[in-house]
């Protein structure tokens, strides 16, 4: 597996243990994120390479620093 | 002008910066990340909401941690 998709995936569960930490549904994330509920699933199932601006606006509907959920970047580099 | 640009022009700032560190062109920087000259133009002018596996491949390059690409997300939440 590439190390692209590995990091999606990485990026894909911690967004959905932050999420599971916060007692929040996919449906509530995307609410809180201004973000369709599909999209949600398909970041958490790591079927979507997620931008910037996307990734900021769940960090902050998690209430979690955007490096909480980046932290694997560096420490595979 | 919106968080979200704002975003976008600090990441693209940061990536000017840590390229001319490195005494890189746009050039050399594309080649380096497999990605295209323009692209990292683009990038670096705010005018396209990049992705994470592209943040990786660019931070890669560089030879920086992402963090340091995005520590401005964390402070100004």
């Amino acid at each position: 597996m590439s190390t692209k998709n590995q990091a999606l995936i990485q990026f894909g569960g911690r967004v959905k243990l932050a999420r599971k930490n916060k007692g929040l549904s996919q449906e509530e994330l995307a609410s809180k994120a201004s973000l369709h509920r599909t999209y949600i699933g398909m970041i958490e199932r790591a079927e979507k390479n997620i931008t910037l601006i996307n990734m900021m606006k769940i960090a902050k509907a998690l209430d979690v620093k955007l490096i909480e959920l980046l932290e694997f970047v560096d420490n595979g580099k």
